[in-house]
């Protein structure tokens, strides 16, 4: 696709999502918490998770049903939750005292730190609820495929995931990290979110775990899943606040271990490139047809050469 | 069963409890947060939530099978981890700040508030891991069963369940709330739980959510959820805190409205007598054998009979 195909077909996808998790973010919690959880998921970011899944689906042929579009929809929903309700405990004044999240004060800073506990907690729980509809709601998901998606993203997000990564990240302040320490902390921290969002479009597909196509994009998941972090340290580094909707430099302030200050610039910027070759050959590897393939190649291409 | 015969059969299921969760909670968590983890829900309390599971799927005959019994050992398993999250996370400064729980330093005091914090993200996680065990994992629990699990769980627990019901209470301080008000802020923030294990027991036998007897245990659940509350509100208000294992007075202390300060003690234990007999009555009109019904009907009493 070309840029503006790649930005339409974006557009398509992320006003699906964005209006799903409209819908499905109850505006009726109790006591403000339905507030302060949509205020902590709508409008949000970049959404590169939901993308994911929804480019994952086409190229293992999910969408090529209702209830595979119903699936991708309620996985790129439910990833984009975990990750969401992360930012809001990450940003909270016991993890990273952050105040801006994406050009707006953090939630904490909005609606105190007890109302953000809670609504990331509740978010946590509506990702699996979104997940796993009652029959007849929606168009019919099948349960078997619901345990799957559930499985991929509980994993992802738990101790030996993103929660790990960040227990890893929370010790490292200060510390020497070697770089086998450092890929593993983002391995979890991100990567294992990153990753699980492509699986979880697979199985919309009914890839199956050992086939060649799951594996291949499984691969690719894993490298962009570095590639972001790599890239992500880079803007941090070079890119103003403004520009990036949040803190700038503040890992480096916190003398927190980087891909920048391992690597350097020049070596961060090789090692993206060499991470997306790795991706785009798993995806040529996969036996999927190149036209299915076209918007996680382009997805691909973007992660690694985004500004901000 | 006798009140003997009662406690072998509760010192059963919870060792077969304790031993499988020791076994899913892992140890090797990265930097910290495994034993945080193992702290927070190791040796833990009275497991009435994961007794209300195992006696349900008694009631209801999934332990005639070898599925059936795995499958309620990881709802029990899984409600235990909802719970001792939301203990942890409950316990935290910005919450009600509590120092001591069941006998213990609370989680953030003995590991600091960020793992506590990240502590109890893990374990929700784990809960809904643990029920979507791989294909072949354990003793085979149906994916349909899994997908069915996960959708009770996530309900009870998010924010039209117990994390709404902290919600409320969050508001709560210092406000008159009236009687409609209390019944809803507890019907969610610990009701919901209570009887999403009964719930998570009575699928494990495959009943289905129009049978009688279905809806026969949810009325059961229903009942013990509120009466829980409310003794609980009873032994805060007349027990000292070494019996309790946690600080004593604390609500009302914080000036925040219980079952006890609106009823009076003699109101709130006639209550909790009145939602025994019709929780009892529930199990009457279910259908299932009175043999297969005694655990829940003797864990029934002992919720409304116990003094700590």
């Amino acid at each position: 696709m070309s840029p503006q195909q790649l930005a339409v077909w974006s557009e398509a996808v992320l006003s699906r999502v964005e209006a799903a998790l409209s819908a499905w973010v109850p505006t009726s919690a109790p006591a403000g918490l339905g507030e302060a959880m949509r205020y902590g998921v709508l409008d949000g970011g970049k959404r590169l998770r939901a993308l994911l899944v929804q480019a994952a689906a086409e190229a293992a042929g999910a969408t090529a049903t209702e209830a595979g579009c119903e699936a991708a929809l309620r996985a790129a929903c439910a990833v984009e939750l975990i990750h969401a309700y992360s930012l809001v405990h990450d940003d909270m004044p016991c993890m990273d005292n952050d105040v801006l999240r994406r050009g707006k004060p953090t939630v904490h800073v909005a609606f105190g730190e007890a109302q953000a506990m809670l609504a990331g907690d509740a978010m946590q729980a509506l990702a699996f609820e979104v997940l796993t509809p009652d029959e007849g709601e929606g168009a019919g998901v099948p349960p078997v495929l619901q345990a799957r998606l559930v499985r991929i993203l509980a994993r992802a997000s738990g101790q030996g995931g993103m929660a790990g990564g960040q227990a890893i990240d929370l010790a490292s302040v200060g510390q020497a990290l070697d770089e086998a320490t450092l890929r593993d902390m983002h391995r979890r921290k991100t990567g294992a979110l990153l990753r699980a969002s492509v699986q979880m479009g697979a199985a919309c597909g009914g890839l199956q775990a050992d086939s060649i196509a799951w594996q291949a994009l499984t691969a690719y998941g894993h490298a962009m899943g570095l590639a972001f972090q790599i890239v992500d340290d880079v803007l941090d580094a070079t890119q103003p606040s403004d520009t990036l909707g949040k803190t700038a430099g503040k890992d480096a302030d916190a003398n927190k271990p980087t891909y920048v200050s391992l690597l350097g610039l020049d070596g961060a910027r090789q090692e993206a490139d060499a991470l997306l070759a790795q991706a785009l050959s798993a995806l040529s590897r996969s036996g999927l047809a190149d036209a299915a393939l076209q918007p996680l190649t382009d997805l691909a291409h973007r992660i690694v050469h985004r500004d901000h």
